[in-house]
Protein backbone atom coordinates (compact mmCIF):
# COMPACT_ATOMS: atom_id res chain seq x y z
CA UNK A 1 0.00 0.00 0.00
CA UNK A 2 1.07 3.27 -1.32
CA UNK A 3 -0.70 6.78 -0.10
CA UNK A 4 0.76 8.25 -3.06
CA UNK A 5 -0.74 5.37 -5.61
CA UNK A 6 -4.48 5.85 -4.82
CA UNK A 7 -5.23 2.55 -6.72
CA UNK A 8 -3.17 0.70 -4.11
CA UNK A 9 -4.87 1.80 -1.05
CA UNK A 10 -8.27 1.25 -2.27
CA UNK A 11 -7.62 -2.46 -2.92
CA UNK A 12 -9.63 -4.44 -0.65
CA UNK A 13 -6.55 -7.16 -0.29
CA UNK A 14 -4.15 -4.58 -0.12
CA UNK A 15 -5.96 -3.16 3.18
CA UNK A 16 -6.64 -6.29 4.80
CA UNK A 17 -3.00 -6.82 4.74
CA UNK A 18 -2.55 -4.09 6.48
CA UNK A 19 -5.17 -4.44 8.96
CA UNK A 20 -3.68 -7.65 9.62
CA UNK A 21 -0.37 -6.37 10.30
CA UNK A 22 -1.94 -3.54 12.23
CA UNK A 23 -3.27 -6.46 14.75
CA UNK A 24 1.00 -7.44 15.50
CA UNK A 25 1.29 -3.47 16.49
CA UNK A 26 -1.31 -3.18 18.79
CA UNK A 27 -0.71 -6.81 20.58
CA UNK A 28 2.68 -5.50 21.10
CA UNK A 29 1.54 -2.10 22.55
CA UNK A 30 -0.96 -3.70 24.82
CA UNK A 31 1.62 -6.48 26.40
CA UNK A 32 3.74 -3.06 27.12
CA UNK A 33 0.98 -1.82 28.94
CA UNK A 34 0.16 -5.09 30.53
CA UNK A 35 3.45 -4.30 32.62
CA UNK A 36 1.32 -1.73 34.90
CA UNK A 37 -1.54 -1.33 36.89
CA UNK A 38 -5.17 0.52 35.92
CA UNK A 39 -3.44 3.76 37.44
CA UNK A 40 -6.69 5.41 37.22
CA UNK A 41 -5.54 9.22 38.26
CA UNK A 42 -4.34 9.88 34.76
CA UNK A 43 -7.71 9.68 33.72
CA UNK A 44 -9.25 11.79 36.00
CA UNK A 45 -9.62 15.36 34.81
CA UNK A 46 -7.15 17.78 36.86
CA UNK A 47 -6.25 14.91 38.98
CA UNK A 48 -2.76 16.56 38.70
CA UNK A 49 -2.35 20.22 38.49
CA UNK A 50 -0.67 21.35 35.26
CA UNK A 51 -0.38 25.16 34.57
CA UNK A 52 -2.69 26.99 32.12
CA UNK A 53 -4.02 23.49 31.57
CA UNK A 54 -7.25 21.70 32.20
CA UNK A 55 -7.85 17.85 31.73
CA UNK A 56 -6.43 14.64 32.21
CA UNK A 57 -2.64 13.81 32.31
CA UNK A 58 -3.11 11.26 29.53
CA UNK A 59 -4.47 14.47 27.49
CA UNK A 60 -1.80 16.73 28.67
CA UNK A 61 0.42 14.18 27.43
CA UNK A 62 -1.05 13.63 24.31
CA UNK A 63 -1.92 17.22 23.56
CA UNK A 64 1.63 18.05 23.59
CA UNK A 65 2.60 14.39 21.53
CA UNK A 66 0.23 15.81 19.27
CA UNK A 67 2.05 19.32 18.74
CA UNK A 68 5.29 16.83 17.99
CA UNK A 69 3.97 15.01 15.85
CA UNK A 70 1.92 17.00 13.59
CA UNK A 71 5.11 19.33 13.34
CA UNK A 72 6.40 15.89 11.21
CA UNK A 73 3.45 16.26 9.59
CA UNK A 74 1.73 13.30 10.79
CA UNK A 75 -1.64 14.27 9.95
CA UNK A 76 -1.32 14.90 6.52
CA UNK A 77 -1.43 11.50 6.21
CA UNK A 78 -4.65 10.09 5.10
CA UNK A 79 -4.26 7.16 7.58
CA UNK A 80 -3.68 9.62 10.85
CA UNK A 81 -6.43 11.21 12.80
CA UNK A 82 -6.04 13.61 15.56
CA UNK A 83 -7.37 13.37 19.05
CA UNK A 84 -6.95 17.06 19.15
CA UNK A 85 -7.45 18.55 15.67
CA UNK A 86 -8.32 22.24 16.86
CA UNK A 87 -4.62 22.30 18.76
CA UNK A 88 -2.09 20.64 16.12
CA UNK A 89 0.29 22.39 14.86
CA UNK A 90 1.48 23.59 11.34
CA UNK A 91 4.15 20.83 9.71
CA UNK A 92 8.06 22.22 9.98
CA UNK A 93 8.59 19.56 6.96
CA UNK A 94 7.74 20.42 3.35
CA UNK A 95 4.45 18.90 2.92
CA UNK A 96 3.63 15.39 1.03
CA UNK A 97 0.74 17.04 -1.59
CA UNK A 98 -1.00 13.40 -1.28
CA UNK A 99 -3.53 12.36 -4.00
CA UNK A 100 -7.14 12.58 -3.04
CA UNK A 101 -8.22 9.24 -2.40
CA UNK A 102 -10.82 9.70 0.11
CA UNK A 103 -13.90 11.95 -0.12
CA UNK A 104 -13.35 15.53 0.67
CA UNK A 105 -15.40 15.77 4.22
CA UNK A 106 -12.77 12.23 5.32
CA UNK A 107 -10.87 14.24 7.83
CA UNK A 108 -14.35 15.29 9.37
CA UNK A 109 -15.22 12.14 10.42
CA UNK A 110 -13.08 11.26 13.48
CA UNK A 111 -14.34 9.09 16.39
CA UNK A 112 -11.12 9.68 18.41
CA UNK A 113 -13.38 10.89 21.15
CA UNK A 114 -15.31 7.80 21.53
CA UNK A 115 -12.14 5.88 21.07
CA UNK A 116 -10.61 7.54 24.08
CA UNK A 117 -13.46 6.80 26.17
CA UNK A 118 -13.86 2.87 25.48
CA UNK A 119 -10.34 2.66 25.79
CA UNK A 120 -10.19 4.02 29.10
CA UNK A 121 -13.55 2.81 30.40
CA UNK A 122 -13.21 -0.54 28.85
CA UNK A 123 -10.21 -1.73 27.53
CA UNK A 124 -7.72 -0.85 30.15
CA UNK A 125 -8.96 -2.66 32.99
CA UNK A 126 -9.12 -5.73 30.44
CA UNK A 127 -5.08 -5.06 29.51
CA UNK A 128 -3.77 -4.04 32.77
CA UNK A 129 -1.60 -5.98 35.23
CA UNK A 130 -4.29 -5.43 38.01
CA UNK A 131 -6.34 -2.72 39.73
CA UNK A 132 -4.37 -0.08 41.59
CA UNK A 133 -1.95 2.89 41.17
CA UNK A 134 2.01 2.92 40.87
CA UNK A 135 2.87 6.90 41.22
CA UNK A 136 6.08 6.02 39.97
CA UNK A 137 5.05 4.49 36.58
CA UNK A 138 2.75 6.88 35.83
CA UNK A 139 4.71 8.39 32.86
CA UNK A 140 5.87 5.01 31.38
CA UNK A 141 2.62 3.96 31.72
CA UNK A 142 0.61 6.63 29.93
CA UNK A 143 3.26 7.00 27.20
CA UNK A 144 1.73 2.85 26.68
CA UNK A 145 -1.47 4.54 26.70
CA UNK A 146 -0.51 7.36 23.73
CA UNK A 147 1.10 4.03 21.37
CA UNK A 148 -2.30 1.84 22.26
CA UNK A 149 -4.92 5.11 20.83
CA UNK A 150 -2.46 5.89 18.20
CA UNK A 151 -2.37 2.25 17.10
CA UNK A 152 -6.28 1.82 17.75
CA UNK A 153 -7.21 4.76 15.83
CA UNK A 154 -5.66 4.30 12.52
CA UNK A 155 -6.88 0.63 12.77
CA UNK A 156 -10.10 1.51 13.47
CA UNK A 157 -10.45 4.93 11.41
CA UNK A 158 -9.00 2.67 8.09
CA UNK A 159 -12.72 1.91 8.07
CA UNK A 160 -12.89 4.87 5.99
CA UNK A 161 -10.87 3.16 3.14
CA UNK A 162 -12.69 -0.25 3.64
CA UNK A 163 -15.99 2.00 3.18
CA UNK A 164 -14.61 3.79 0.04
CA UNK A 165 -13.21 1.02 -1.64
CA UNK A 166 -16.92 -0.88 -1.14
CA UNK A 167 -18.85 2.28 -2.24
CA UNK A 168 -16.29 2.37 -5.59
CA UNK A 169 -16.97 -1.70 -6.18
CA UNK A 170 -20.46 -1.12 -5.90
CA UNK A 171 -21.36 2.28 -6.55
CA UNK A 172 -25.22 1.82 -7.18
CA UNK A 173 -25.76 -0.46 -4.57
CA UNK A 174 -24.47 1.97 -1.78
CA UNK A 175 -26.48 5.23 -3.48
CA UNK A 176 -29.34 3.74 -3.14
CA UNK A 177 -29.02 2.64 0.63
CA UNK A 178 -27.46 5.85 1.30
CA UNK A 179 -30.19 8.01 -0.33
CA UNK A 180 -32.74 5.75 1.93
CA UNK A 181 -30.71 6.29 5.08
CA UNK A 182 -30.68 2.41 5.27
CA UNK A 183 -28.30 2.36 8.19
CA UNK A 184 -29.11 -1.35 8.89
CA UNK A 185 -28.58 -2.46 4.70
CA UNK A 186 -25.25 -0.39 5.04
CA UNK A 187 -24.59 -2.28 8.48
CA UNK A 188 -25.44 -5.89 6.67
CA UNK A 189 -23.55 -4.99 3.21
CA UNK A 190 -20.14 -4.60 5.29
CA UNK A 191 -20.46 -7.22 7.35
CA UNK A 192 -18.79 -10.35 6.59
CA UNK A 193 -18.94 -12.57 9.73
CA UNK A 194 -16.36 -15.47 8.95
CA UNK A 195 -13.80 -12.71 8.02
CA UNK A 196 -14.81 -11.20 11.50
CA UNK A 197 -14.18 -15.06 13.51
CA UNK A 198 -11.08 -14.97 11.90
CA UNK A 199 -9.73 -12.10 13.35
CA UNK A 200 -10.64 -13.38 16.47
CA UNK A 201 -9.35 -16.75 16.18
CA UNK A 202 -6.34 -14.96 14.68
CA UNK A 203 -5.89 -12.93 17.72
CA UNK A 204 -5.92 -15.49 20.23
CA UNK A 205 -2.97 -17.04 18.51
CA UNK A 206 -0.91 -14.06 18.05
CA UNK A 207 -1.72 -13.03 21.84
CA UNK A 208 0.21 -16.54 22.92
CA UNK A 209 2.75 -16.38 20.39
CA UNK A 210 3.95 -12.69 21.15
CA UNK A 211 2.88 -12.80 24.68
CA UNK A 212 4.98 -15.44 25.91
CA UNK A 213 8.61 -15.94 26.31
CA UNK A 214 9.23 -19.19 23.95
CA UNK A 215 12.38 -20.17 25.79
CA UNK A 216 10.60 -20.38 29.29
CA UNK A 217 9.69 -23.75 27.82
CA UNK A 218 13.80 -24.47 28.54
CA UNK A 219 12.80 -24.52 31.91
CA UNK A 220 9.39 -24.62 32.33
CA UNK A 221 7.54 -27.76 33.06
CA UNK A 222 4.62 -27.40 31.32
CA UNK A 223 6.10 -25.32 28.60
CA UNK A 224 2.87 -25.52 26.67
CA UNK A 225 0.79 -23.97 29.16
CA UNK A 226 3.01 -20.70 29.85
CA UNK A 227 0.81 -18.00 30.50
CA UNK A 228 0.90 -14.97 28.07
CA UNK A 229 1.87 -11.57 29.41
CA UNK A 230 -1.73 -10.38 27.52
CA UNK A 231 -4.55 -12.31 28.34
CA UNK A 232 -5.50 -13.59 25.10
CA UNK A 233 -9.56 -14.03 25.56
CA UNK A 234 -9.68 -10.06 26.43
CA UNK A 235 -7.45 -9.85 22.81
CA UNK A 236 -10.68 -11.39 21.31
CA UNK A 237 -13.01 -9.39 23.08
CA UNK A 238 -11.49 -6.06 22.80
CA UNK A 239 -11.84 -6.68 19.29
CA UNK A 240 -15.28 -7.92 19.35
CA UNK A 241 -16.70 -5.72 21.33
CA UNK A 242 -14.97 -1.94 20.32
CA UNK A 243 -12.45 -2.21 17.90
CA UNK A 244 -14.46 -4.12 15.09
CA UNK A 245 -18.07 -2.17 15.80
CA UNK A 246 -16.16 1.01 16.08
CA UNK A 247 -14.55 0.80 13.05
CA UNK A 248 -18.26 -0.57 11.35
CA UNK A 249 -19.17 2.71 12.48
CA UNK A 250 -16.20 4.49 11.33
CA UNK A 251 -17.25 2.92 7.90
CA UNK A 252 -21.13 4.13 7.95
CA UNK A 253 -20.55 7.56 9.42
CA UNK A 254 -18.58 7.81 6.09
CA UNK A 255 -20.66 6.08 3.92
CA UNK A 256 -23.99 8.16 4.85
CA UNK A 257 -22.06 11.16 4.22
CA UNK A 258 -20.53 10.16 0.41
CA UNK A 259 -23.09 11.38 -1.82
CA UNK A 260 -21.71 15.10 -0.76
CA UNK A 261 -19.00 14.17 -2.75
CA UNK A 262 -20.30 12.87 -5.97
CA UNK B 1 11.49 -4.54 40.79
CA UNK B 2 10.45 -1.49 42.73
CA UNK B 3 12.44 1.90 42.89
CA UNK B 4 11.23 3.02 46.28
CA UNK B 5 12.75 -0.57 47.63
CA UNK B 6 16.67 -0.09 46.61
CA UNK B 7 17.38 -4.00 47.88
CA UNK B 8 14.71 -5.10 45.39
CA UNK B 9 16.63 -2.81 42.52
CA UNK B 10 20.46 -4.05 43.50
CA UNK B 11 19.15 -7.69 43.29
CA UNK B 12 21.08 -9.34 40.52
CA UNK B 13 18.13 -11.71 39.62
CA UNK B 14 16.03 -8.97 39.79
CA UNK B 15 18.22 -7.33 37.17
CA UNK B 16 18.31 -9.97 35.35
CA UNK B 17 14.71 -10.34 35.23
CA UNK B 18 14.47 -6.68 34.15
CA UNK B 19 17.14 -7.20 30.87
CA UNK B 20 14.95 -10.40 29.93
CA UNK B 21 12.00 -8.58 30.26
CA UNK B 22 13.23 -5.63 28.06
CA UNK B 23 14.34 -7.80 25.17
CA UNK B 24 10.75 -8.19 24.64
CA UNK B 25 10.68 -4.40 24.10
CA UNK B 26 13.45 -4.19 22.31
CA UNK B 27 12.78 -6.90 19.91
CA UNK B 28 8.55 -5.35 19.14
CA UNK B 29 10.54 -2.04 18.57
CA UNK B 30 12.86 -3.53 15.93
CA UNK B 31 10.07 -5.43 14.43
CA UNK B 32 8.13 -1.86 13.80
CA UNK B 33 10.98 -0.25 12.27
CA UNK B 34 11.94 -2.86 9.90
CA UNK B 35 8.71 -2.18 8.38
CA UNK B 36 10.73 0.64 6.72
CA UNK B 37 13.57 1.59 4.81
CA UNK B 38 16.95 2.82 5.90
CA UNK B 39 15.56 6.47 5.12
CA UNK B 40 19.29 7.99 6.02
CA UNK B 41 17.54 11.65 5.59
CA UNK B 42 16.41 11.49 9.06
CA UNK B 43 19.77 11.23 10.67
CA UNK B 44 22.00 13.53 8.48
CA UNK B 45 22.03 17.53 10.10
CA UNK B 46 20.59 20.07 8.58
CA UNK B 47 18.96 17.85 6.03
CA UNK B 48 15.50 19.61 6.93
CA UNK B 49 15.07 23.45 7.23
CA UNK B 50 13.72 23.28 10.70
CA UNK B 51 13.38 27.06 12.55
CA UNK B 52 15.80 27.87 15.00
CA UNK B 53 17.44 24.29 15.39
CA UNK B 54 20.53 23.18 13.91
CA UNK B 55 20.78 19.11 13.99
CA UNK B 56 19.22 15.93 12.34
CA UNK B 57 15.45 15.41 11.90
CA UNK B 58 15.92 12.76 14.28
CA UNK B 59 17.55 15.12 16.84
CA UNK B 60 14.55 17.55 16.46
CA UNK B 61 12.07 14.85 17.23
CA UNK B 62 13.95 13.39 20.04
CA UNK B 63 14.53 16.46 21.58
CA UNK B 64 11.04 17.70 21.61
CA UNK B 65 10.06 14.65 22.43
CA UNK B 66 12.07 14.59 25.75
CA UNK B 67 10.96 17.76 27.07
CA UNK B 68 7.33 16.76 27.15
CA UNK B 69 8.91 13.13 28.69
CA UNK B 70 11.20 15.33 31.30
CA UNK B 71 7.97 17.20 32.25
CA UNK B 72 5.97 14.04 32.96
CA UNK B 73 9.14 13.62 35.27
CA UNK B 74 10.45 10.53 33.60
CA UNK B 75 14.44 11.28 34.11
CA UNK B 76 13.58 11.66 37.55
CA UNK B 77 13.41 7.71 37.33
CA UNK B 78 17.34 5.99 37.70
CA UNK B 79 16.58 4.07 35.13
CA UNK B 80 16.14 6.77 32.42
CA UNK B 81 18.94 8.61 30.66
CA UNK B 82 18.27 11.64 28.62
CA UNK B 83 20.01 12.22 25.37
CA UNK B 84 19.78 15.98 25.36
CA UNK B 85 20.30 16.18 29.99
CA UNK B 86 20.97 19.90 28.88
CA UNK B 87 17.73 20.56 27.21
CA UNK B 88 15.14 18.63 29.39
CA UNK B 89 12.81 20.66 31.30
CA UNK B 90 11.63 20.67 34.69
CA UNK B 91 8.83 18.03 35.73
CA UNK B 92 5.16 19.37 36.34
CA UNK B 93 3.99 16.02 38.53
CA UNK B 94 5.16 16.33 41.61
CA UNK B 95 8.48 14.76 42.75
CA UNK B 96 8.88 10.46 43.45
CA UNK B 97 11.73 11.60 45.67
CA UNK B 98 13.43 8.38 45.03
CA UNK B 99 15.91 6.84 47.50
CA UNK B 100 19.53 6.56 46.90
CA UNK B 101 19.81 3.55 44.44
CA UNK B 102 23.36 4.26 42.57
CA UNK B 103 26.16 6.98 43.62
CA UNK B 104 26.03 10.39 43.52
CA UNK B 105 27.83 10.68 39.90
CA UNK B 106 25.66 7.94 38.36
CA UNK B 107 23.69 11.05 36.57
CA UNK B 108 26.86 11.93 34.75
CA UNK B 109 27.49 8.46 33.22
CA UNK B 110 25.24 9.08 30.33
CA UNK B 111 26.58 7.22 26.72
CA UNK B 112 23.92 8.04 25.27
CA UNK B 113 25.81 10.19 22.38
CA UNK B 114 27.88 6.50 21.78
CA UNK B 115 24.19 5.06 21.45
CA UNK B 116 22.86 6.97 19.02
CA UNK B 117 25.74 7.16 16.99
CA UNK B 118 26.17 2.98 16.49
CA UNK B 119 22.54 2.66 16.21
CA UNK B 120 22.68 4.90 13.16
CA UNK B 121 25.52 3.55 11.72
CA UNK B 122 25.34 -0.14 12.44
CA UNK B 123 21.97 -1.03 13.91
CA UNK B 124 19.34 0.99 11.31
CA UNK B 125 20.79 -0.90 8.05
CA UNK B 126 20.61 -4.49 10.02
CA UNK B 127 16.65 -3.31 11.10
CA UNK B 128 15.83 -1.66 7.87
CA UNK B 129 13.18 -3.35 5.45
CA UNK B 130 15.65 -1.99 2.48
CA UNK B 131 18.14 0.97 2.04
CA UNK B 132 16.48 4.00 0.67
CA UNK B 133 14.35 6.29 1.07
CA UNK B 134 10.35 6.48 1.73
CA UNK B 135 9.73 11.26 2.08
CA UNK B 136 5.76 10.20 3.18
CA UNK B 137 7.15 7.42 6.07
CA UNK B 138 9.67 9.78 7.32
CA UNK B 139 7.90 10.90 10.39
CA UNK B 140 6.50 7.17 11.56
CA UNK B 141 10.24 6.12 10.78
CA UNK B 142 11.71 8.57 13.26
CA UNK B 143 8.72 7.81 15.51
CA UNK B 144 10.19 3.54 16.11
CA UNK B 145 13.57 5.16 16.26
CA UNK B 146 12.89 6.95 19.12
CA UNK B 147 10.99 3.90 20.89
CA UNK B 148 14.40 1.95 20.13
CA UNK B 149 16.68 4.66 21.33
CA UNK B 150 15.10 5.32 24.46
CA UNK B 151 14.89 1.19 24.88
CA UNK B 152 18.32 0.96 23.57
CA UNK B 153 19.49 3.24 26.51
CA UNK B 154 17.30 2.07 29.41
CA UNK B 155 18.80 -1.06 28.65
CA UNK B 156 22.55 -0.44 28.42
CA UNK B 157 22.48 2.04 31.22
CA UNK B 158 20.68 -0.48 33.36
CA UNK B 159 24.95 -1.57 33.60
CA UNK B 160 24.86 0.95 36.72
CA UNK B 161 22.70 -1.09 38.66
CA UNK B 162 24.43 -4.12 37.49
CA UNK B 163 27.93 -2.58 38.16
CA UNK B 164 26.57 -1.44 41.99
CA UNK B 165 25.25 -4.23 43.15
CA UNK B 166 28.58 -6.35 41.86
CA UNK B 167 30.34 -3.92 44.08
CA UNK B 168 28.06 -3.99 47.10
CA UNK B 169 29.07 -8.05 46.80
CA UNK B 170 32.23 -7.85 46.76
CA UNK B 171 33.74 -4.60 48.08
CA UNK B 172 37.17 -5.24 48.25
CA UNK B 173 38.15 -7.06 45.30
CA UNK B 174 36.42 -4.00 43.01
CA UNK B 175 38.30 -1.32 45.17
CA UNK B 176 41.61 -3.20 44.59
CA UNK B 177 41.07 -3.33 41.06
CA UNK B 178 39.66 0.10 41.02
CA UNK B 179 42.53 1.61 42.94
CA UNK B 180 44.53 -0.23 40.71
CA UNK B 181 43.03 1.37 37.68
CA UNK B 182 42.89 -2.49 36.10
CA UNK B 183 40.52 -2.11 33.72
CA UNK B 184 40.90 -5.36 32.13
CA UNK B 185 40.16 -7.02 35.41
CA UNK B 186 36.84 -5.01 36.09
CA UNK B 187 35.54 -6.54 32.88
CA UNK B 188 37.39 -10.01 33.54
CA UNK B 189 35.12 -9.86 36.53
CA UNK B 190 31.84 -8.38 34.89
CA UNK B 191 31.77 -11.12 32.17
CA UNK B 192 30.05 -14.12 32.15
CA UNK B 193 30.22 -15.73 28.70
CA UNK B 194 27.85 -18.50 29.48
CA UNK B 195 25.22 -15.77 30.65
CA UNK B 196 25.75 -13.72 27.02
CA UNK B 197 25.79 -17.07 25.18
CA UNK B 198 22.57 -17.61 26.36
CA UNK B 199 20.92 -14.16 25.35
CA UNK B 200 22.34 -14.46 22.09
CA UNK B 201 19.97 -17.74 21.88
CA UNK B 202 17.34 -16.31 23.63
CA UNK B 203 16.99 -13.41 20.89
CA UNK B 204 16.53 -16.19 18.24
CA UNK B 205 13.94 -17.78 19.51
CA UNK B 206 12.13 -14.79 20.62
CA UNK B 207 12.99 -12.89 17.42
CA UNK B 208 11.46 -15.90 15.57
CA UNK B 209 8.44 -16.27 18.20
CA UNK B 210 7.64 -12.43 17.89
CA UNK B 211 8.23 -11.43 14.35
CA UNK B 212 6.13 -14.09 12.49
CA UNK B 213 2.89 -14.50 12.51
CA UNK B 214 1.68 -18.10 13.58
CA UNK B 215 -1.59 -18.10 11.79
CA UNK B 216 0.66 -17.73 8.00
CA UNK B 217 1.30 -21.42 9.03
CA UNK B 218 -2.69 -22.24 8.37
CA UNK B 219 -2.11 -21.22 4.64
CA UNK B 220 1.78 -21.60 4.08
CA UNK B 221 2.94 -24.69 2.51
CA UNK B 222 6.32 -24.63 4.18
CA UNK B 223 4.50 -23.51 8.29
CA UNK B 224 7.93 -23.39 10.11
CA UNK B 225 10.17 -21.41 7.57
CA UNK B 226 7.54 -18.20 7.16
CA UNK B 227 10.65 -15.83 7.79
CA UNK B 228 10.24 -13.41 10.47
CA UNK B 229 9.61 -9.78 9.96
CA UNK B 230 13.15 -9.08 11.59
CA UNK B 231 16.52 -10.93 10.54
CA UNK B 232 17.03 -13.23 13.69
CA UNK B 233 20.85 -13.42 13.05
CA UNK B 234 20.73 -9.40 13.14
CA UNK B 235 18.98 -9.17 16.33
CA UNK B 236 22.19 -11.60 17.83
CA UNK B 237 25.04 -9.46 16.22
CA UNK B 238 23.23 -6.49 17.53
CA UNK B 239 23.28 -7.72 20.98
CA UNK B 240 26.44 -9.34 20.75
CA UNK B 241 28.55 -6.32 18.45
CA UNK B 242 26.79 -3.16 20.56
CA UNK B 243 24.24 -4.14 23.21
CA UNK B 244 26.12 -6.13 25.57
CA UNK B 245 29.80 -4.31 24.73
CA UNK B 246 27.92 -0.92 25.78
CA UNK B 247 26.86 -2.18 28.84
CA UNK B 248 30.10 -3.17 30.19
CA UNK B 249 30.93 0.11 29.07
CA UNK B 250 28.38 1.50 31.56
CA UNK B 251 29.49 -0.95 34.26
CA UNK B 252 33.48 0.06 33.72
CA UNK B 253 32.68 3.67 33.45
CA UNK B 254 30.32 3.67 36.35
CA UNK B 255 32.96 1.33 38.47
CA UNK B 256 36.17 3.17 37.55
CA UNK B 257 34.76 6.35 40.16
CA UNK B 258 32.99 4.37 42.18
CA UNK B 259 35.37 5.13 45.39
CA UNK B 260 34.53 8.71 44.94
CA UNK B 261 31.28 7.91 46.16
CA UNK B 262 32.91 5.74 49.79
Amino acid sequence: MDFLKPETVLDLQNIRDELVRMEDTIIFNFIERAQFFTNGSIYEKDQFEIPQFHGSFLDWMLLNIEKTHSQARRYESPDQVPFFPNEILEPLLPSINYPKILASFADEVNINDLIKENYIEHIIPMVSARDGEQPENLGSCVTCDIDNLQALSRRIHFGKFVAEAKFINDREKYTQMILNKDIAGIEAAITNSAVEEKILQRLIEKGRAYGTDPTLRWSHEDGDNVPSKVKVEHLAKIYKDWVIPLTKKVEVDYLLRRLEDE
